[in-house]
């Protein structure tokens, strides 16, 4: 099949016996044509089929209506969430969004970061990789003014808009938690500490542990490179084969947290009598794994809303790319079955 | 922060004393050009921090090195692996891919046809949402010469490549299953019926069933509009309360079959001795599940490759987008305790 011939402006300036400037203006509105001969145009065009050349256009305006999203993995609900939220802002403001995915290599954030840009997006929406370390790929957006806000893994030092929950805090009231049930030794899987997100609730956790004249055990601190389903198993078994091992544990997420309950059934530990867990995320396998796991939950589809409103409001008012503004959202903790400790041995009693 | 200017081909020219052709043509690596030359030329590019203009260039060649892909919901496990093996075999190929999810709202999908195709991707990877019966927005496609590859959930007419898996075959396999395991009265969990994808699957269902000689009983089918977790919800607490309850269920995803488990736990039917349970696509939840989900998985990540592939090959070769091509892939069957009436009994007349 050849391609059909696309309708251009100087066709309908044929068909329409006007100067293709005049269509042009129609098409866009201009107020110097009357809003009879701006209605006929654009009739017309209608029916013709035409449509504008959004390349042409981006080029002449330098900037689409496309909100570019970098995230690391999309299979992650928590990153699921965060989408649906800028996506449902963005259709609102009459927005597309594209998506790409780095899937935590460092080399695909270059990437992607080049052929967003090259997209000529009006605004770009990053959460950081695992293995990013340095922000150098998205000066080209800075340089051009399109705004960059940095979500959930946000690097320190990068003026820009930033939208995240307060970690430290959740890692501080989720090791409260295990302490108010009663464990005693409580071990933590900690993500990759370069990362904001998993460097603060780790802190929280040391916080909490000494406030309550705790002995921090460098042993129960496993650190997970990908907080992978098969790197929270590994470290499992290493803490179960401990000679003193922990009666808790809170995961950084709640992969490594699910995967340790299965492991500690596998190995015949009971959760949450010998092992109480607390993960983090709140993923709908937390509902499903049992006992259900108890987590940290965070507003995802909100924070994906505010990274929206902060390229819409950037845009429409013109600002400058060379600020800081950081919007901090609080967590909540979800007590389930995999950390009521003290509740089931009050059902025993009872028994 | 003003924007930086950036630096053109004139620049260049202004810079090394050559034409803005020359300058052009040894960034291309044109022959015309001596290889001393275009080296000095794009050392000097590189520095002064030179980058092709990408919308231009699109608007040259009509297309870009990117790769679009259409979904219905990004946070299925099955679509992630799709998505993976796409942008593997893409980014071995230089290619970049940029992804649109519609949530399976047919509008949605409408908007992202078109803005995929105002960004000039060189090929569409679209997996159908649930709600969509026409597919006039991809026609646009076809008229410029820009190949579709249809996956998983792919429309019946339309002449185009459709990767798919045989899911006839796979509905008729795991009901089998569920016969060969001792139950006789098998329910099912299909989907939106106008959807290649469960619409086979169920055909599947109806001829293992009629083949062993099974009545069809309509009340033990039920058709779930987008398959989650709160229909299969619905449905299990329905086929549980007939008075005639099913000892089987083939749900045509892991999410209700997951949910069915769940659900039989609360009213304390017990899988598999009193529901034998089988699901579709392997998810993570399969295995987490208590007991583990019988499932049939099929090749995602092997599917997403074919699919770069085909878009490559067309391009590469120049193809003409009047085609109809298949490719259908083979599924398994993968049994867990989950639909084990037999092997349990066995275990439980031993003890």
């Amino acid at each position: 099949m050849k391609k059909k011939k696309e309708v251009t402006i100087y066709d309908l300036a044929k068909e329409l016996k006007y100067s293709p400037s005049t269509i042009s203006r129609a098409l866009n509105n201009h107020k110097s044509i009357s809003q009879k001969a701006t209605k006929e145009i654009q009739k017309v065009a209608k029916e013709l089929g035409y449509r504008p050349n959004s390349i042409a256009a981006s080029l002449r305006n330098n900037k689409s209506k496309t909100i570019g999203i970098m995230i690391a993995r999309i299979n992650r609900p928590f990153i699921a969430s965060l989408i649906s939220g800028v996506e449902e802002a963005a259709r609102k403001a009459g927005h597309n969004v594209i998506i790409s995915q780095s899937n935590d290599k460092y080399e695909n954030e270059i990437n992607n970061a080049k052929a967003l840009y090259d997209s000529r997006i009006c605004g770009l929406i990053v959460s950081l990789g695992m293995e990013t370390k340095d922000t150098g790929h998205f000066k080209q957006f800075v340089d051009q003014n399109i705004p960059i806000v940095f979500v959930d893994r946000v690097p320190d030092a990068f003026n820009s808009y930033r939208v995240i929950i307060d970690n430290y805090a959740a890692g501080y009231r989720a090791t409260r938690h295990l302490i108010d049930e009663g464990c005693k030794r409580i071990a933590h899987f900690a993500g990759a500490q370069h990362l904001n997100v998993y460097n603060l609730r780790k802190k929280g956790y040391l916080d909490a542990l000494r406030e309550h004249n705790f002995e921090i055990d460098e042993d129960l601190i496993i650190d997970l490179n990908t907080m992978s389903f098969e790197e929270g198993e590994e470290a499992t078994y290493k803490l179960l084969d401990m000679e003193n091992p922990p009666d808790g544990l809170f995961s950084s997420n709640d992969t490594a947290a699910v995967s340790a309950i299965l492991t500690a059934r596998k190995k015949g530990v009971k959760v949450p009598d010998e092992l109480a867990v607390i993960g983090f995320n709140d993923d709908p396998i937390a509902s499903i794994v049992e006992p259900a796991l108890s987590t940290v939950s965070h507003p995802a589809m909100k924070m994906g809303e505010i990274c929206t409103q902060r390229i819409l409001e950037h845009s429409s008012k013109n600002l400058d790319t060379n600020i800081s503004e950081i919007t901090m959202l609080d967590t909540e903790i979800i007590v389930r079955n995999s950390s009521k400790k003290k509740k089931l041995e009050t059902i025993l009693e009872a028994e």
